[in-house]
């Protein structure tokens, strides 16, 4: 696991740390709304706040041990701030702190309790909606230590772990099993914050998100209480479905510090084809053949032609000498037991789509070829973030509608980034329906950042009108607070919230991320905002 | 839709009208336990409550209209009481309302909420763990006249209806688009009941079950306000998923009047194959095998030897023209896109079992023989419970384990029912590591009757042992309240209360299923019981 943390580090010093240490820390709620786009925002007198979070922090360090408790500037810095997020707070953690068991955050919550203290996990830093920021300050809980795998049934296609697995060590680590986790995130990610979001990424046409590959979460409550929502049986009708609401509440109702996950079965054969299209119109017309058809992809993947043109001039060497076309792209893996089954579905494929306009085709004639051409997909956003020019950002965000609508929203949100002259790329697990959007602007030029951040909110605004989702995979943080009341009205938003008053009813756990924090709120933070 | 009903009927008919009318309900809460296994019940004076609810359900009348509401004492017993189920309450409703639309059951609710009054919501009376019954009395809403398909999105793969819709009818009407709901519980259950428990079937092993297959749900609250869990994206990470919390949650935490279900393309090719072998250890290791394969079969259905006596000898004609082996036999469903695909898996199929002891193998040769074989699974409940001697009873149970420790449970379960001298059958959903036992005895003879349940309490405790769950597909009812607890421990049940509590705090929601009625429940049952 000596891997995960050497990810991790890599991925902090990439992280940008440009905010200012302010001495007053500014609760900033981004409007990401349709209809309401006030900033919000109000100022905190920082003295009283961080003497009392520094008292639940002293008592932790007394408890746990000197070591496990940072107040480092930069450690603060790294843990409150992301250059990946297209939303970030000003406000900032008092203390990190490392736990190495349930048992160490199960002391940590009973303190935060006691003093009414803000808790926030920490997973590896890569949530684009400020899922980790720390707008009400407080104790961030960082679970680089709590890196193990507890326990492998390979018999059972299970295995326990701690949050701060890496995925991409786990899938190592079972590969002489023949079984892996068949979720495609971000490299850096962490099976915690994996959990938290609902991640997903390119295997979840076949395979689904995260929610359906947790047999079971141990959650440390909000007062330290610890309880383990189900045992490991692959199906079951017994009782609340506890699991998912923890899958996808981002740390809000409970910190989840040990996972039961269901594993897949590696395929022993697969295929990569890559092929163009004239427009995404019709790239998206021939993967709703494809998937009306009921042939089983591994994947099914779609560029944009700028996105096609950034990998193909600035991405690996091996992609580069592909010299792809520089239109709309479907990238489509195949997957199967047996060779003969993974070659009748590539000719089902090839029946399919001739009606559809393809343009040049790719079809991997061997494993180096697969691999080349689907880093083309995999190197997508790396590449695009190496090309941004030194001081400039990225605005990047998600949605996804019902599968028929989505050639027609990215065709309206590509039309509207263009109109603003700013790089803009698209990315589409088109067979989920779900795209990402990315837009490079200069943060320094308030009128093009507005412009951005419009763009941005229209096509969010154009998912809910589709019947679509604000987020299709990286939750709500504080990015997304407001469109997510637009997207579900305030009396599913009261549900929800009369549920998280029931687990946390200090408001303690993550608070300000998924809704706003309520005033009479008991949390320290929230005290200081009346 | 009239098929719907006329099934519903049917099956009405078929169920026992024996149980006494009293003027005292006895509240039972049946033990379950490994644990505790005392009963516990106490005693309502009827006047009282009658006279609450039945000011309920004439306010009920005077706004839906009075045929919206039932007294009639038949109609009361079929809603209360089932042949089928492994527990019943001598509970009663005081009438049955039928709403026929959203805005009725709002009404409904909103009136049960003011009188402090039980509302249990009524599907197609299949349940086997009381999940239907009234121990609380109360009102029953009965879904009959809200059976519309109300809206259709072939494009998007997805279907809007109503909770009273029958599934057989539902996958009917989707036939010339090619989709299907890929769930198979019992052939009566509509899509209310199978929300309620989260039902499955044997098509879980490849398609999961109902909650993976519910988009959102519209839910009417305690106290009559409407929400909607969210709209109709395939994939999303918004806020809490609520969707996956009212499904399983046996309307408890609020009442379900639409769901958008997503479907499945029904699928071009498929194949059947009937594999005996010596003991269930052996189907069971060849089933492991299978599935670490990685071949992805449609089915993958265990049934004993005694329960291929009972098909091979009562079933019908073209099942017991089949002469099939009467030893522990797999069944398989291969399906794909292609034949080519299938024919590859099938071969694969045959390499795979090699060595597991293989004895008569019946492979499909025509689309009537894959019917005719795969009938021998379908018709094996039906023809188990037409043998049932007059005024013998069923007791019918299932649980779910890891999925290596089927084969045990299996065999330890067969010898304690065997050492009974009663019939008992076994029937598994062994992809999932879930099976079902049914053991038949005379209901007037006490010992034999204390000594199945004792078996079955046998079964649940041992499930839990191997890391299982008490229920893989029927929920918990009033049948396995006490198992519940004795599964999750008693704070994570406190969490599920917690979340019941928050939706629900008069407790007038399908009182005394799931968790037993806390003291200090405000339902107007609960306070008669102070």
């Amino acid at each position: 696991m000596l891997k995960t943390v050497r990810i991790q580090a890599l991925w902090r010093q990439s992280l940008g740390r440009h905010a200012p240490k302010q001495k007053q820390l500014r609760v900033l709620s981004r409007p990401y709304s349709t209809k309401s786009a006030k900033p919000t925002g109000s100022v905190i007198p920082l003295l009283g706040l961080t003497a009392v979070i520094s008292m639940a922090a002293h008592e932790i360090s007394s408890i746990l041990g000197e070591d496990s408790v940072s107040y480092d500037d930069d450690d603060i810095e790294t843990h409150g701030f992301s250059d990946w997020a297209s939303t970030n707070s000003t406000g900032r953690a008092v203390a990190i702190v490392y736990p190495r068991s349930t048992e160490d955050v199960s002391k940590i919550a009973a303190i935060c309790s006691k003093y009414g203290v803000p808790m926030v996990a920490f997973g590896a830093g890569s949530s684009i909606e400020g899922s980790f920021s720390s707008p009400h300050s407080g104790i961030v809980i960082d679970f680089t230590y709590m890196d193990k795998v507890v326990a492998t049934h390979p018999d059972d296609m299970d295995v326990v772990v701690q949050p701060g697995v890496n995925w991409v060590d786990l899938n190592k680590s079972l590969e002489a099993e023949g079984l892996f986790l068949p979720l495609d995130p971000s490299p850096t990610a962490t099976i915690g914050g994996m959990v938290s979001t609902n991640c997903s990424g390119t295997n979840a046409f076949r395979y689904g998100t995260m929610k359906d590959w947790v047999l079971n979460v141990t959650v440390v409550l909000a007062d330290g209480k610890v309880i383990k929502t189900r045992r490991r049986p692959r199906k079951t009708s017994a009782g609340y479905n506890l699991t998912s609401l923890f899958v996808g509440a981002e740390g809000t109702l409970g910190i989840v510090t040990e996972i039961t996950l269901k594993l897949a079965v590696v395929p022993k054969e697969t295929s990569v084809a890559v092929i163009s299209f004239p427009t995404v119109k019709d790239a998206a017309s021939a993967a709703t053949k494809v998937i009306r058809s009921g042939l089983q992809l591994a994947a099914l993947e779609l560029m944009d032609d700028v996105q096609m043109q950034v990998v193909n001039r600035h991405g690996g060497e091996s992609v580069r000498m592909k010299n792809l076309d520089e239109s709309p792209t479907l990238f489509l893996k195949f997957s199967g037991p047996t060779q003969e089954g993974v070659q009748a579905d590539i000719s089902q494929l090839q029946n399919l789509i001739k009606s559809c306009n393809p343009g040049k085709s790719y079809f991997a004639r061997s494993k180096q070829e697969e691999t080349d051409l689907w880093a083309a997909r995999k190197e997508a956003l790396w590449t695009m973030t190496s090309i941004k020019p030194e001081g400039h950002a990225l605005w990047s965000t998600d949605v996804a509608v019902p599968i028929s609508r989505l050639a027609e929203i990215i065709e309206l949100s590509k039309k509207d980034a263009e109109s603003l002259g700013v790089f803009a790329s698209i990315i589409g697990h088109v067979g989920d329906g779900n795209f990402h959007e990315a837009m490079m602007y200069d943060p320094k030029n308030t009128a093009q950042k507005a412009a951005v951040q419009d763009a941005a909110y229209k096509m969010v605004g154009r998912a809910l009108e589709m019947d679509g989702t604000v987020s299709g995979e990286h939750a709500i943080g504080m990015g997304k607070m407001n469109s997510l009341v637009d997207e579900l009205g305030g009396d599913t938003i009261e549900v929800m919230k009369r549920l998280k008053q029931a687990l946390d009813p200090k408001w303690i756990l993550n608070p300000g991320k998924v809704f706003a924090l309520p005033a009479g709120s008991t949390a320290v933070a929230a005290k200081r905002l009346e």
